[in-house]
């Protein structure tokens, strides 16, 4: 397994620039005078395809020499990284296939089939065997959404960005799933401001992150959650995990309770849409605020695709 | 009546500066490739307050003496330009009155006294008598929401500030109701691209604006107009009308049921929320795509503050 670095994070803003947004960073005087801090929140909801995950399927596309790159990609990830690849591999007019499992939500197949990719359906057990496959039968490459070094470069570019527009943080957090976001925040925070804490949040339905760093040993994703984090449903990959030990990362968990109503704030105070995932950064800000007062906080919100349907519960 | 011209929206750009949030220009692939054409929309949906009313508030505000700043300032609006003004002589530490009428909902009463006005409540058709009564009794200033023309010069400022960010705009749109931010716009747009097509836009069901341009005399605003653009209600005041015509600027109807859905574009497309007096802008360009098509479009989203309820007609 070959870890990214830093500098493929450098590289990787470099590589990107111009196919996604620079995202705007946000604030909120009402939720600062509430907390007794500052809050920065990095909008990825705002990003191309609605989520932080063009950043990382671009960078691995762009990555590709040509002649790797005509044979297509393949992923297996039935969410926001589908669709992002399917743009990417859209943006530079190379095949793409998404493998997803047969019993996706039509909307899901719709978003991904928007962005022009080709959509194979098997049965959910078989999903890595079926990409595989594809990998073999026409050469095209595997992009997974969290393993791959080019995919965890693209998403620390975020991170990138927030530093620049806010260089002295205290604390950064990012929520976690399979982790690519938060090790590339982790590669970015470490090289540009060494004393800033990185902290990874996930849902307590999902607590298999926080588990896996706080024993030192890389547990499996929790079976079948029930959490509005859609998002954030898949255990910590083996990458992120190396990387958030290594660089001294620590993920917190927070009540699955507390979601919605921070993903209402945002929709009600801030006038954005987040998706549940990304509420959770708020959510931890909330549970624990005497140990982030008086201090610069970076958040990134990581995405903003969502049906609402957490509105009636919050 | 004193009529502002560009050199007051400069003159406020550098006053409020730092006061208000430069705010985001995003773009939708999505919409470019819909209308062949590319529409930049000025996100004052995510300005202090939720509106671009922040602006010619904060500049009315800041552009008293001293003398006359802490006798306080008064106002007669209950919406978006009562809590703007609230908030801006909060900043500057002076009281603030805001009349309203006595049947206003208690979520508008709530929200200007949030951000720490004195609340006067007296009946509807009492609150322009009450207001002077006011500025008679304590020597404060009115600070009238869109005929005052240091509130017309600072809303204003968010069109300069999407021409810096955007020079070459062939178009530009903005809401109409009093005709503040249309009139501040059309100030910036003469003087900074003279060839850039100025357009107001305002619901088939209060279409006074557009019939006053139209006929070259000023009708009365429309008698309780049924919308859900709840920021449009008001009649055309008579600095804007003054400064539409001898800018040339033009002003449009878009029908009241195009609005919902126009707003859900935002919300589910873009992942902003706007209210719908500024969703017009975009059931503006839907309803003439050959007139908008090659285009490059500025269009300013004058304000986020909704309480969702038209999501159940879109």
């Amino acid at each position: 397994m070959t870890l990214p670095t830093y500098a493929d994070v450098a590289a990787a803003a470099e590589r990107i620039r111009g196919q996604v947004h620079r995202t705007p960073v946000l604030t909120s005087a009402t939720l600062d005078a509430q907390l007794g801090a500052q809050v920065f929140f990095k909008c990825e909801n705002l990003q191309k395809v609605g989520a932080f995950k063009a950043r990382g399927a671009t960078n691995a596309v762009l990555a590709l020499d040509d002649a790797t790159a005509v044979r297509g990609v393949v992923t297996h990830s039935s969410g926001n990284h589908g669709a992002a690849l399917a743009y990417a591999a859209r943006q530079r007019r190379i095949p793409a296939v998404v493998v997803m499992p047969d019993d996706a939500p039509r909307v899901k197949i719709n978003a991904v089939q928007g962005y022009g990719a080709e959509i194979v359906l098997c049965p959910r057990p078989e999903r890595d065997a079926t990409a595989e496959r594809i990998v073999l039968e026409r050469g095209a490459t595997m992009i997974h959404p969290f393993e791959h070094p080019h995919v965890i470069a693209g998403q620390g570019t975020a991170a990138l960005e927030l530093f620049a527009a806010v260089p002295d943080l205290d604390v950064i957090l990012a929520p976690v799933g399979g982790g690519g976001l938060i090790s590339g925040t982790a590669l970015v925070a470490r090289q540009v401001r060494s004393r800033c804490t990185v902290l990874g949040v996930e849902p307590d339905t999902v607590d298999d992150a926080a588990r896996s760093i706080r024993d030192g040993v890389r547990y499996p994703g929790v079976k079948n959650p029930k959490t509005l984090a859609d998002g954030l449903m898949t255990g910590l990959g083996e990458a992120a995990f190396a990387i958030l030990r290594a660089t001294e990362a620590s993920v917190v968990t927070v009540a699955e309770g507390s979601l919605a109503g921070a993903a209402r704030f945002f929709l009600e105070r801030m006038k954005i849409v987040v998706e549940p995932s990304a509420a959770t950064v708020l959510a931890a800000l909330w549970a624990e605020p005497a140990r982030f007062r008086g201090r610069r906080i970076g958040a990134i919100l990581s995405g903003g695709n969502t049906d609402l349907a957490w509105l009636r519960e919050a």
